[in-house]
């Protein structure tokens, strides 16, 4: 018997035919003698509508008051979540965030968990409940509703893993687990049994959109064990996110090739090369909200280097209009910028204790032509800037380079799975 | 500067359109210098909505849960105001009913109120917000949410300000008052300035569904100076609900003719007269949770009598299997009903000091040629049972045969309002 947290999002809960359906996987798990936590997202398409309503009112609402709203999307799918579980012979009670009460900030829209009162959940479980949580809503220290900001039921579930001390959180989602790479790209993707914290962060950063980045690191701080799976397929344990490096030494080096289609370059030229100076570019830009990516500067040569940073597509023009007023003040020589780049990384914890993974990267991708505009690397992972066209090829020369469509050999027989850590319904 | 609390229906609020116009009307208010406090039902149409979405997970939903989603509609609407008035320029902020607490019992779908603590909103006021409250919701003393059932939010904004010995109490709905009666039926229909709060409760439990009746209970009980207005007018006074008779000697003795199609009437022909017999009959009814409106017994002839009592005419069916096993377990002779009927209620507190009002009642009814199926009276008002196709027929020649079409005279030429009463938003 063990303790389950079960995060559902959006379009797991977004319809009652569906509602009902996780109802009836809960009892699964209730069945074999598991205290189950149940964290659902909003149905699908609800917290937009409701920040659609508030913007009606006001293009800039009042977060305080947008939080109101928005916190009932959750508190919605709690109720019906119970109703499904009562239709399924289960006891089930739904609690809000301020009821459980999940402490946070008073940095409404983008609150920070701070503290989770177990009591009211500890008396609910020991009654035989099914206990319902919103997901992505908290309340402060006054009492005001707040929320976590976009993916924060992801954040929740964890949290209240970490704060129970469950056995296992499960983020149930629309993939079956974490891949080697899209496989909308890369048919030969293969979903990864295990992946590490670190790797999943660098994975989730660079545009693998399975799990909320803020959601791994909390559950990565306090242990948690993460498994991401699938909510529309009964079989299957999904990918387990795990805290040690459960490798053999036969281990691949990579565990899979990220990339970001939407990323924009911006270069400025002739920057006079004194201390201060990256400040003076990228001020500017943090205080316009704009958030930087990967940021280049080479020596310089003749008193002067060039220096390159990469943003969100949606914010080139923005970013671009700001350079130009940087670049007259500090008197550069030139601007140049690009809209038509991507961003195509290699990730993996193995890649510490081997060298080589960067030549064999580069060799792979300058095989097919493809020129490498910027590079960046990291502990684990390397990140090159191409042009945008070859990013399909890039991400399959790179995964075949890392033979990742195989899985991964042991010497001793085993996968880098421990197998006593699956947790069944049954 | 007074304390006012103003409640607004769901029609007034149905769009974020005319959430604006509530907001602006608000401001006026505020910036006469009075303090507000605001009381919104959801969204017209949201509460259906939601109730309709938790009937596809369940057709009996569990009440707790159901009031978990339930409130969510004021939830919405509260914020959205406070977002509008500072759209206005006003200082605002919204509170549910967990949060103000508004105290109730436990009793989910039909909770009533206990206790509510002033501590927040009176900071709020005195920081100089208008304070936005949900109606039609608290909480238990365990913190669960509970809803007040259908109307609630009348009922809401009367115990709010009970609670803080507001000045007024002010119902906006899509009528500008409360008439003589349905101008719908009898366009000579008068606007009363003024009414009882007896009056009110006979008025309201025939059909004229201004007010939630617990509502008035409630202001009568707690002297609340409660007063419906539109909320769709800028101008008008409304029609206030008083505590004391403030009435001269001309005052009419009737003040409005309430009537309520759908009446049903069940008789059982030659029931044993004895003790007992009227809660054997009607106790199986009451099991059945079908509300009884008018009961009449006359006095027994050879040891046998006649038991009438009127029902909703949808549970005429349901009502009329019951009484036929009644019938043979207590021997009655025969069973009889009518769903062609309709009731008329002459109401009036004036009545009690004046005889005739009866026969003048029904002598005009008679002159028309309507019989009388059956006939009940209380302190202050005379229902009588009759053919619906004589419905219109009859309010209209009651509603003229009591002069209710010409406004009251007073021997010191005042109406029978006290004009200090008024407050205006400047």
């Amino acid at each position: 018997m063990a303790l389950i947290v079960q995060k559902f999002g959006g379009t797991s809960v977004a319809s009652t035919d569906r509602i009902k359906s996780v109802a009836k996987r809960v009892a699964r798990w209730q069945a074999a003698g598991h205290d189950v936590i149940v964290v659902p997202s909003a149905m699908a398409g609800e917290t937009n509508r409701l920040i659609a309503l508030a913007k009606e009112i006001s293009p800039s609402p009042d977060p305080r008051e947008l939080d109101v709203i928005a916190s009932t999307g959750e508190q919605v799918t709690i109720a019906l979540l119970a109703m499904a579980m009562h239709g399924e012979g289960l006891k089930a009670r739904s609690f809000t965030g301020s009821q459980v009460t999940v402490l946070t900030d008073s940095a409404f829209t983008k609150a920070r968990i701070l503290k989770i009162d177990e009591t009211r959940i500890r008396k609910a479980l020991a009654e035989g409940n099914v206990v319902v949580v919103a997901g992505f809503q908290g309340a402060d220290e006054d009492g005001n509703i707040t929320t976590l900001g976009r993916g924060g039921s992801d954040t929740s579930a964890v949290a209240l893993a970490a704060a129970l001390k469950a056995d296992e959180c499960q983020i149930y989602t629309d993939v079956d687990g974490v891949y080697t790479t899209d496989p909308r790209v890369e048919p030969e993707a293969r979903k990864l049994d295990t992946i590490t914290f670190e790797e999943m962060l660098e994975m989730a950063s660079l545009g693998s959109k399975v799990l909320q980045i803020r959601s791994v690191e909390f559950a990565g701080k306090y242990k948690v064990k993460l498994r991401v799976l699938s909510s529309f397929e009964d079989e299957g344990e999904g990918t387990l996110i795990t805290v040690e490096e459960k490798r053999t030494m036969e281990e691949p080096v990579i565990s899979g090739i990220a990339f970001n289609r939407d990323e924009a370059k911006l270069t400025m030229l002739g920057v006079p090369d004194r201390p201060g100076i990256a400040y003076q570019i990228l001020g500017p830009i943090a205080d316009a909200n704009i958030d930087v990516d990967m940021i280049i500067q080479n020596i310089g040569r003749d008193d002067t280097t060039d220096f390159s940073f990469t943003v969100h597509r949606s914010d080139y023009s923005k970013a671009l209009a700001i350079l130009e007023t940087v670049r007259q003040k500090i008197g550069a020589r030139d601007l140049s910028g690009d809209t038509g780049t991507c961003k195509v990384s290699a990730v993996g914890v193995g890649m510490r204790s081997h060298p080589g993974v960067a030549s064999k990267m580069f060799g792979a991708l300058a095989k097919e032509g493809i020129n490498l505009q910027m590079i960046s690397t990291s502990e684990i992972k390397i990140s090159v800037v191409i042009e945008e066209k070859y990013l399909e090829l890039a991400v399959r020369v790179l995964h075949k380079a890392f033979g990742l469509e195989k899985p991964p050999k042991s010497k001793l027989g085993l996968t880098g799975r421990d197998e006593t850590d699956i947790i069944t319904p049954s």
